[in-house]
């Protein structure tokens, strides 16, 4: 008994049927006397849809634009969402992002949300309502439609958990919960009961497609416990939620990430702010950087290595060109078959043998490591692309991570 | 040079070609340096597409979660004309009818208009923006979205262009304007270039489906000049406006209705009061009635015929029915196979002749008249409806509205 917000996907609604098997899902937790709120993004493929009829007409339309025509996708899967639950019988209401109350700044197309004002849900639930809000979109100030960009609607969710202090928020996918790798790669992978924020978040960013930083970096900011679990198979998934046992040192996972370049910046000058003058440069540019290597000055120069997200490639390599006047290197190279592997556990800092092992288990596959990223609860290794899955397997199964 | 609403309907912007070809007429008012309001309908089937989702999903769906659903279609087209008319060069912002202030009653589905705020409409013409209204949709007291039913977005349009004071009201159509009949009937029907509010109502509500008579009556309740033109040939339209000159007298169109039916209560009380019994009781359950026709009492029993709109008539038959224990009819029969057939024109009140010619046309092309009615500028006769085509064409040559 308390409040549960609860997040189906564009996939889990695509058509009746599966509009009919949320609706039954929703039911269930509202019937064991809980009050409901669902997030919804829009049917399928709507959004693409949506998308192509844009493009069709103007493939530079104005960012305004295209989030009040793609905000009418989630308009149209909750409502029809509602007529599934009153048609099952119980009392259920729609909501639009600014019915809702979901404010966001005005970066139209990846707006951060300022607040949820949350009155018309509550006097909703108060009735007895089981409330659809339609995910991914919120209003401005300026009262114009605005998107919350990728990872949306789990943003929109964890948002509303924060703001109505819901006891929980469950996050539907298509898989199970959140695995010691992905179980396509990992055939013994096996699935977490528990996850902290911080572990979460690494995941996250390092290719576990599960949930989105954004709605996780939310739920940690405001406590909200967060559950991924799969819309189609009935059974327990993995909470998310503050780590209450600080000591305890676990290899949680490990994760692999294709989409990503490195860039190197070869024979620079060896001065002081020669680093930050190219990394400020990126960053004016809302470039992120991820691994850096600088080789040892010699002869007064060095190389300065790093790695980008592959879709931010060009963009990085056209900024430094463009800058190469000021920078000063002799050369520019980049090189995009790589992979990050990395694992992920709490406590990592304090175990130095932690890294040594992840090594160790990369020597014995043969595969050579690029370049190395540490934080407190991650190892990152850029390796050859080509060796990934081979070098996950390996590190999976020399941390016992196996079922 | 002045403020002009255009509106477009849902065939007007069904693909990317023809919201292209719209945006270049809006473009073309706009560049003569005219403000411009755009109302616009959603794309051609989408209404149709999301109310059969909804029936797949719930064909008792609550009204409110449909009018939320088909809310979707308009704010679709208009922020793809925005884009196309952004993509031609000019600025353009899209509105929904929450933002644009179409503030309505609660009675979703068919919605009435209580008042257009309109400030952000304003606001946005005054920053030289081309402003794209959705059509057909509002929003109530609570914040709920509403739509306007049948004839709803010419009706947004009206409304707007009331309340913004606009110089002209142009509703574009896939036909070129009002004609003294129906072309694809009588060939040599003639187009006119003016016609009053009054006569353009009784062409409306006889079946010329140019313009929905709500709108119109906004527009004479609002003294808005309409204009009726095609979208797709360029050419001046039928100016819809207040008549300026009350003693000319001229039949202006022959219309024609299939979708009516007769409804006779045979041997009913000939008392007093037993009219109105009927009348209020079919009243009250929103059934209206057209041509009404009691016959002479004889023995103390009377037969009252009446003539109502196709699609009410089972409606209107079971009221009957379960009521007939009070009416006291001997029989309720009902006929659904004919036509109403009537000229319009103002002054025709006055001159008594007109309805003996309409009469004479009719006795010569040997078509017996069922029942009569009259009014201050029409004249309607129902009559069997396999003659209604040749009737039209002897109404008219009769007349010589002929080019």
């Amino acid at each position: 008994m308390g409040l549960i917000v609860q997040k189906f996907g564009g996939s889990s609604v695509a058509n009746a049927e599966r509009v009919f098997n949320v609706a039954s899902r929703v039911i269930e937790t509202y019937d064991n006397g809980n009050d409901v709120v669902v997030v919804v993004s829009a049917q399928g493929d709507t959004t693409d849809d949506l998308i192509e009829k844009a493009k069709e007409i103007n493939d530079r339309a104005s960012r305004r634009e295209m989030d009040t025509l793609l905000s009418a996708g989630e308009q149209i899967s909750m409502s029809l969402l509602a007529m599934a639950i009153q048609k099952l019988g119980r009392p259920a209401i729609s909501l639009t992002g600014w019915q809702a109350g979901m404010i966001t700044d005005s970066n139209y197309s990846k707006a951060r949300v300022r607040r949820v004002t949350g009155e018309r849900i509550r006097r909703e639930l108060d009735n007895r309502n089981i409330v659809i809000v339609a995910g991914f979109q919120g209003i401005n100030k300026y009262d114009d439609i605005t998107t919350l960009g990728r990872g949306g609607s789990d943003t929109s969710a964890v948002a509303i958990a924060a703001a109505l202090g819901a006891d929980l928020c469950q996050i539907y996918t298509d898989v199970t919960g959140v695995f010691t790798s992905d179980p396509r790669i990992v055939k013994d992978a096996r699935k977490l009961d528990t996850v902290s924020y911080d572990e979460m978040l690494e995941l996250a960013s390092l290719g576990a497609n599960v949930l989105h930083n954004r709605s996780v970096e939310l739920a940690k900011k405001f406590n909200v416990n967060l559950e991924v679990l799969s819309s189609l198979v009935k059974e327990p998934g993995t909470i998310v939620k503050e780590e209450t046992n600080m000591e305890k040192m676990l290899v949680r996972g490990v994760a692999r990430d294709n989409d990503v370049a490195r860039i190197s910046l070869c024979n620079v000058e060896d001065a002081p702010g020669k680093a930050f003058q190219v990394f400020s440069l990126l960053a004016k540019h809302k470039i992120s950087v991820d691994i850096i290597l600088q080789s040892i000055g010699r002869d007064n120069k060095k190389d300065i290595s790093f790695t980008v997200d592959l879709d931010a490639l060009d963009g990085a390599l056209k900024v430094l060109e463009e800058n190469n006047g000021i920078i000063g290197a002799e050369s520019i190279v980049h090189y995009d078959n790589v992979s990050k592997v990395s694992i992920v556990g709490a406590g990592m800092v304090s175990n130095p043998g932690v890294a040594a092992t992840m090594f160790e288990a990369l020597y014995n596959a043969g595969i050579n490591i690029q370049m190395i990223s540490t934080s407190e609860i991650k190892i990152s290794v850029l390796i050859e692309q080509e060796h990934a899955e081979k070098a996950v397997r390996a590190i999976h199964e020399k941390f016992h991570l196996g079922a």
